[in-house]
Order: structure tokens, then C-alpha cells, then sequence
């Protein structure tokens, strides 16, 4: 693989999907932080301001290089090298709780002495967990990864649920998606196949997330609801900052906080010992958050 | 050292602590939950409802025992052991961005094998650095600490000041305090010693507290004020669910979760790059939110 044709792509990728978001939105825009990484590379975030439907988010690109970080190298049982990583990364936080919370990834990362492999991962957060909108994802998800590979959804969906895991809730942070990691092929064709899913799954957030964003945003939703909002926005930033190795191996190698941090909510609430009421849309939701529901055959 | 005298005596301090709350805060009051351990012991946690000045506050008290988890003995390089634990913890969320976020924390653990220790801490979290405040609140604490080893306040201020970093964002969480840990003697008298400190820093908290609630809860804020308040309390999130060893501990090893994060703030803001306007009260105060701050001698 041409780690520049990657970037390059990558690159592509998030101007794409910036553009439907706003044209999604109708009003709000993103703006730009370039900012580079003193031991080699760089990034460019955008965070989306002034939204109509979209509270807070951002679409983040960066590719970054330089000697593997000690901790990489000490989980992998390897010596010195050097490394190169590059992803598109995407939360996106909508003002309406009818609306879903979503998240997206792509990653490369290679060394110096050969390792290389792609990673990623697309999961949705509804506050409301609505059967037809989930059954929808999981379609959607499903059909892009037949195009590539029978077995993907399968595995990747049960990774997902396995990884979009608050243990100490015993709570899914949402409906899951997919997740996979380390994808690799000494096969070339095999892996550009690889990286052609990759980006299919980029190029598929912005589909799926703008029928979301058309199809809920206008629904009236009550104070209540708001509320339940900002306790699930809590249990976001729980599963970021407490579980989701992602950021941890961010903050724990310095990388730029602000960036990874663009994934927490606006706002969040947390209550002790928060109850939802008997047969509640609230507890309904609270059932659907388990792993292994097949939302596909709903 | 005899556990139930300890567990007794923590006992104690708890009910003595929501007594001086209530009567600080003069409106709100404690309402408990008791809970049981499947592996051994309990708690009772206290949380403040209704309250004036406090917004959101938990006392808890725990004494829990059984086998000890697997991470503690790989910890410590151990065999198979028993542990008993008990320990008072304490975090209280003002509504009042004038009025300090406060942390208080001490514990016992012993196991089979002879190991035991007292550990605990006490840190102060403005929202608003007061110079005045800060050098009262360590004045107080290191009167406590001068009572029993003259060497205790300066190792554990700056044991505070390295414990309560948010190492991701070079900030420590506020003004600290004092932190210490595995404290512990074979002479008897010295470790009765230690009992006696670790009691006092839990009786100190209660006086200091109400000193600002009384002193503070009635200057008037703004907006603004309040909207720097949600941004601190993200970080207040930042520091708990990242880096604070106890609440990860707690989470990992299947603590009561609602126990452990009753330290959550109600309320919590992220905003992207957020900015300080040049020499305002919020610059000043990031410039006190650093390691190595002799507050006693400001």
C-alpha cells in the first residue's frame, strides 16, 4: 500500500463528508485547525459551528509520524521503528434527542519493519432507540460490508458490541455498528480490497447519518426528553473517557487533546442512582442497550 | 490496629460529616442508601438533596472484604489473600461558582497476609482561584498535619500536587491539598498515630467546608460565571474518569457504580478550543493551576 494514496483519499474523504453535513444541516459550517505534531506530522480538524440540527461535532483528519510510541511497541513485543498512522475520525452530537448521537473511524497504521494493517469502526447512539431506524443502520452497514466480505458483518457487529461495552453499567453505548481492527493481507489485491472497504464505510456515514438528520430533526420532543439527553450524554463521556482505548492511547501518548476530546458532548448530566419510569420510553431504550440483539432480522 | 474500631470510628466521622453539611448548607439535607457486596460487606452512601448551597454532594462510607481481586495482588506481586477495606469519601458540588468544589477522602486495607496500610487525601477545586482561600484552606491542612509528623504536610502536598494533574491538559485539577498512601508502622503507638491523623484530615474537612460555604455562597456571579463553572466541572469529569486511580480502580475491579461516580459533577460543558479573554478572572486562575504553589507562604 502507498501510504500517500491513503492519505491522499483520507483526505478526500473528510472534505466529502464535511460538505454533506452541511448540506445536511442547512445553516451551520465547519472551520479548520491545521496543527502539526512536533515528533513529525500533522493534522486538520473541523468542528462544526452554528448548526441548525448539528449541537456539536467534528471531523478530524490527521496523519502523523515518527518513532512508535514506547507503549505501542512494549504491547506489540517489538524493538525500535518508526511509524506512520493516518484516520478520519467523527462524533457528531445533534441538538434533538430524537436525533442520534454517531460516531465514525478509519485508521492505517504501519512501522517501519513491515507490521501494517487498517482499523475503523461506524456505531450509532440514538437517546431513543427506535426499532426502524436501527433495523435501518444495520442494513445499511450490512450491505457495505457484503459488497467486500460475507463474513465482516458478522464479526465486525459482534466486535462492535464487544467494544461499544460501559461495563460498569452493563450498558451498550448504543445500538453498536461495527468495529474491526489490524485488517491485513500479504495479498495485494486482498488489501486494497481492505482499503476500498475502508473507505466505503466512510463515504457510507454521510448517507446514513443525513436520513437521520432528515427524518428526526423535526420531531417535537418535550423537556423530558431533553433531560434523558444529557444523562445519556454522560454515559458518552463515560464510555470515552473511562473504556474507549482510542482516547485513552491518545491522552496517554499526548496526542492533541483537543481533538480527541472533540468527541465529548456539549453538555452532560449525571444524577445518583438515575431511575426511568416502569414501561417509559426511557426504559424501553434501556432494554435495547445489550449486546448481541440481531437488528437486522428485527 | 483492630478493624471494627476503625470501622466504627469512620462510622462516626460520616454522620458527623452530613450533621455539619446539613447545618452548613441550612435547607437541604442526606438521604441514605444502604447496599451489600456479594463478595462481603457493604456501605452506606449519603447523598445531599434539596440542598441551598450544595447542588449535588455524596458522603459514603464502605466496609468491604473477601477475596482480594486479582489486580491488587498482581499489583503488589502477592498470593492468594484476604482484604478488608473501609474507607469515608466525600466530593460536594456547590451551585455557586464563588463557592469551591471539595474533595475528601480516607481509607484502611489490610489483608490476610499481614499488609496494611491508611491512605486518604483532601484537595480543594475552585472554580475561581481566591489567594486568600487557598492559602487559608492549606494553612488548615497543614495545621492538621503538623499536629502529628512535621514532615507530613510538605511530602504530602506534593504527593497532592502530582496525584490531581490532568496530565492531558497540563493543569492540575485545583489548588490540591494533601494526598498519601500505604501509610503504615510495625510500632503500634505510630501506627495508632497515623489512625488519629488520617481522622483528623476527615474531622478538619467538615470545618474548612462550611468556613467557605458561609464565607462565599452569597457573592453574586454571572452568566459567565456560571458557564466557566460547567467548563471546570468537564475537567473536574476529565480528571475522575481519565487519570484518578481510585475511581478506575473502583470501576475495574466491579465496584458500586453509582458509589464511585456520585463524585460526578451534575452538570458539565465541553465547547472546542475553549479560550480565556486575556487577564480575565479565568486566565488568572489558570495560571494557579500548577504544581509546586507554596499557597502556605503566598
Amino acid at each position: 500500500m502507498d501510504k500517500h494514496i491513503i492519505t491522499r483519499d483520507f483526505m478526500d474523504l473528510q472534505v466529502h463528508i464535511c460538505r454533506e453535513l452541511e448540506l445536511g444541516d442547512g445553516i451551520g459550517s465547519f472551520q479548520e485547525d491545521k496543527w502539526e505534531r512536533v515528533e513529525g506530522g500533522g493534522g486538520r480538524t473541523r468542528i462544526f459551528k452554528n448548526g441548525k440540527i448539528i449541537e456539536k461535532g467534528g471531523v478530524a483528519f490527521s496523519a502523523v509520524e515518527g518513532p512508535t510510541p514506547e507503549k505501542i511497541l512494549n504491547k506489540l513485543k517489538l524493538k525500535k521503528a518508526d511509524f506512520f498512522a493516518t484516520g478520519v475520525s467523527i462524533v457528531i452530537h445533534p441538538y434533538s434527542p430524537m436525533v442520534p448521537i454517531i460516531h465514525m473511524n478509519i485508521r492505517y497504521f504501519e512501522m517501519s519493519n513491515g507490521v501494517r494493517w487498517f482499523g475503523g469502526g461506524i456505531d450509532l447512539t440514538p437517546h431513543y432507540v427506535d426499532l426502524e431506524d436501527a433495523k435501518h443502520f444495520h442494513q445499511e452497514v450490512k450491505k457495505t460490508c457484503d459488497l467486500f466480505n460475507k463474513d465482516y458483518y458478522p464479526k465486525f457487529k459482534k466486535w462492535a458490541d464487544d467494544y461499544f461495552y460501559i461495563k460498569h453499567r452493563n450498558e451498550t453505548r448504543g445500538i453498536g455498528g461495527i468495529f474491526f481492527d489490524r485488517l491485513d493481507s500479504k495479498d495485494p489485491i486482498e488489501m486494497n480490497s481492505i482499503f476500498e472497504f475502508v473507505k466505503s464505510i466512510g463515504y457510507l456515514f454521510p448517507n446514513v447519518y443525513r436520513h437521520f438528520m432528515a427524518k428526526n430533526h423535526a420531531l417535537p420532543y418535550s423537556d423530558s426528553e431533553k433531560k434523558w439527553q444529557s444523562i445519556r450524554r454522560g454515559r458518552y463521556v463515560e464510555f470515552n473517557l473511562v473504556w474507549d482505548a482510542g482516547t485513552k492511547f491518545g491522552l496517554d501518548t499526548n496526542g492533541r487533546t483537543e481533538s480527541i476530546l472533540m468527541s465529548m458532548p456539549p453538555t452532560a448530566n449525571w444524577e445518583y442512582m438515575h431511575q426511568t419510569i416502569e414501561n417509559s420510553k426511557e426504559a424501553k431504550t434501556l432494554l435495547y442497550l445489550k449486546k448481541d440483539i440481531d437488528w437486522v432480522s428485527l
